[in-house]
C-alpha cells in the first residue's frame, strides 16, 4: 500500500487562521478490507465553512477534531477496490480530507462522468457550492422573472453560481465582489448585469444604480457590513438566503445595524445548511451538469499546487484572495 | 349634526412620544350625504404601530398627516345612515380615529354582534391584534405540538393571544413582559406555561429555564436587547415571527448582535404586517370569535376615560405602562 501525506489540524485559530494551526505527516496505507476501496484524490476542496469547524463550541457541524485528518470534499480515482460499487480506474468525488490515499468504506463516494465535465467540476459547480446556490436561490429565495437579485463574494464557487442562475431565472443578477478584477471577470465572463467592487466602492450608494429597481432577492456569503449596505436597498416581500459568514468566522463580532429593515419591508431572511437537503442534491446536480456541459455556467478556479499548500491556500481563501472555485491539486 | 371633539397630529415626535405632540380640536360634524353613516366611537383603539406613523419617511404604512384627525382602529354605533349596508343603532368596527363622531363612507367599516363578546373585543382579541397574533403564529411560525413558542410583549393585546393560540395548538407557551404583576397575570390567568421578567430577571439565563427544550417558535413584538437575548435559545429550524418593533420606534439604533446564529441554526425570520393579507381575516376572525365567545381565550384591557386622555395613554403604551389590550373609552 502506498504511504500517504496527509495534513491535520494541529491547533485551533484564535481569530485569524494561520499555516501553523496546520501540521503535515506522513503515515503508511493500512491494506484494505472487504467492503473497502483505496482512492487517490486527486482534487481537494477548500471551502470557507472549514473554517467554522475549526473552533470548538456551537455550530451547525462536528468540529474538526485535534490531530485527524482535515475533513474536506476530493475528487479522485479508484486505485484499488474490494467494494462492490467500485472498479479500479473510476473517477470519485467524496468527502475523504486533506491527503493524498483514502481508505474509505464507500460512504458518501459517487462515481462521476469526468468527461462530460471536467472532474473538478464536481467540486465546484457541479458539487456541493453549485448545489447550495441553487437550493438558496431556488428554495429560498424564489425568482421571479424581472427581479433583481444581489449576491455578495460573487467571484466566489457559489456566488458565481448564484448570478448566472438568476440571470436563467430572468433576472437582473448583481453581484458584490473584492475588487476591478473580479468586477470584471463577474461582468464580462459570468454576464451578470453589474458588480459592486466593495474595496472602492460605497455599497450602498452603488447599489442604487446597480439595481436602481431595488433588490427582491439577496444571497449572503459575508454577513457583517456587506449586509447592512443591502439591507436598506431590498424591496417589499424580499427574501435574503444567509448562506454564509465569512466575516465572522474569525470571531469578530457581526452585528446587523438595522434588523428593523426585516418587518418595515416584510422581508423573509432564512439561513440554510445545504447538506441537509439530500433529496435536492440529485435534480440540482443533474441541471448544473447539463448548465456546465452545454457551457451555459461557467466557473473559475483557483489552483494551489501540492497538499503541502493547502494550509496556505486555505489562508488565502479566508482572507479573499482566491478568484473562483479555491482547489488544491494533488496530481 | 353633533358638536365633536377629536384629536390631531400637532408635531412629529423626536424620539419619544409626548402628550404635546398632540392636540385637542372642537369641529362641527357636516351633514350627512347619500351613501354616508354617522357613527358615534364608543372606544378608539390605541397600537404601537401608531408611533411609527408619526414618523416622516420610509415605513410600511402613509405617515400620520400634521394637522389631521390621528387614524386608529374605533367601535361604536350608528347613529344616522344614508348608507343601505347600515342602520342606526348597528354596531360598527372601522378605522374612523380619534374622535368622537366620524362621518364616513362605509369604507372598512363593519357590522359586528357585540352581544356575542364585547364591543371592545373586536379592537383587540376579535381584532386586528388578535389577526396579528394568529398570523404570526399560524402562517410564519407555524408551531407544531410539542415544539415551545416564545413571545415578548406577553401581556399585550397581541402577545396575549400568541400564547394561548400556541397552547391551543399543543406548544409549551413561554412569554415576556416587564413586572411581577403582568407576569403572573400571563401564567396564572393566560395559563402560559412560563413568564420572564426581563425588568427582573437575565432573559437569556431564565430562558433556560423556562424553556428548557430550546426554542422553535419566537413571536417578536418588541426587538432589541429582547430579541438579542432569545436569539441564542433558538433551536435549529427555528422560525421568528417578526411583528413589532417597540423599542425601535423612538428613533433609537437596535442593532441585531449575533445574526449569525440564523446561519448556525437555519432560522427563518419574516416581517409580517397583518393588513396586506386581508383574504386570511375573515377565518381567524371567525376562529378567535368563537374562542372568546367560549372562554377560552382571554383577554384584559387598559382603559383610558374620555378622548382628552387618549394621548397620555398612548404615551403610557409607548413606555410599556399598559397592562393588556389599551382603549380609550369615548362613551
Amino acid at each position: 500500500m502506498p504511504t500517504s501525506r496527509r495534513i491535520v489540524l494541529a491547533s485551533r485559530p484564535q481569530g485569524w487562521v494561520a499555516p501553523d494551526n496546520f501540521r503535515l505527516e506522513t503515515v503508511e496505507t493500512p491494506p484494505l478490507e472487504d467492503g473497502e476501496l483505496l482512492v487517490r484524490n486527486e482534487w481537494l476542496s477548500l471551502d470557507p465553512y472549514m473554517r467554522g469547524r475549526m473552533n470548538e463550541g456551537r455550530s451547525y457541524m462536528q468540529p474538526q477534531a485535534l490531530g485527524e485528518t482535515m475533513g474536506g470534499g476530493t475528487a479522485g480515482t479508484v486505485v484499488e477496490s474490494r467494494h462492490p460499487r467500485f472498479q479500479p480506474g473510476d473517477r470519485v468525488t467524496g468527502y475523504l480530507g486533506w491527503q493524498e490515499y483514502a481508505v474509505s468504506d464507500g460512504s458518501g463516494v459517487h462515481v462521476v462522468d469526468a468527461e462530460r465535465v471536467p472532474l473538478s467540476a464536481y467540486l465546484g459547480a457541479v458539487g456541493m457550492p453549485g448545489v447550495t446556490a441553487w437550493y438558496g436561490l431556488h428554495k429560498i429565495i424564489g425568482p421571479k422573472p424581472g427581479e433583481t437579485v444581489v449576491v455578495s463574494a460573487a467571484a466566489g464557487a457559489v456566488g458565481s453560481v448564484v448570478g448566472q442562475l438568476a440571470r436563467l431565472a430572468g433576472c437582473r443578477a448583481v453581484g458584490i465582489a473584492g475588487g476591478a478584477d473580479k468586477c470584471a471577470f463577474v461582468t464580462d465572463e459570468l454576464l451578470f448585469d453589474a458588480c459592486i467592487d466593495y474595496k472602492s466602492q460605497d455599497v450602498n450608494k452603488a447599489l442604487k444604480v446597480a439595481a436602481p429597481n431595488g433588490i427582491d432577492g439577496y444571497f449572503e456569503n459575508v454577513c457583517g457590513e456587506i449586509m447592512d449596505a443591502v439591507l436598506p436597498r431590498m424591496n417589499a416581500f424580499g427574501r435574503i438566503a444567509l448562506c454564509g459568514m465569512i466575516s465572522g468566522y474569525n470571531g469578530e463580532p457581526t452585528p446587523m445595524a438595522q434588523p428593523a429593515l426585516i418587518l418595515v419591508q416584510r422581508l423573509k431572511v432564512q439561513g440554510f445548511i445545504v447538506s441537509e437537503h439530500p433529496g435536492l442534491w440529485p435534480p440540482a446536480l443533474r441541471e448544473l451538469g447539463a448548465l456546465v456541459a452545454s457551457g451555459r455556467l461557467k466557473y473559475r478556479e483557483s489552483m494551489a499546487e501540492g497538499l503541502e499548500n493547502a494550509p496556505a491556500a486555505f489562508v488565502g481563501l479566508m482572507q479573499g484572495r482566491n478568484f473562483g472555485k479555491q482547489l488544491v491539486r494533488l496530481v
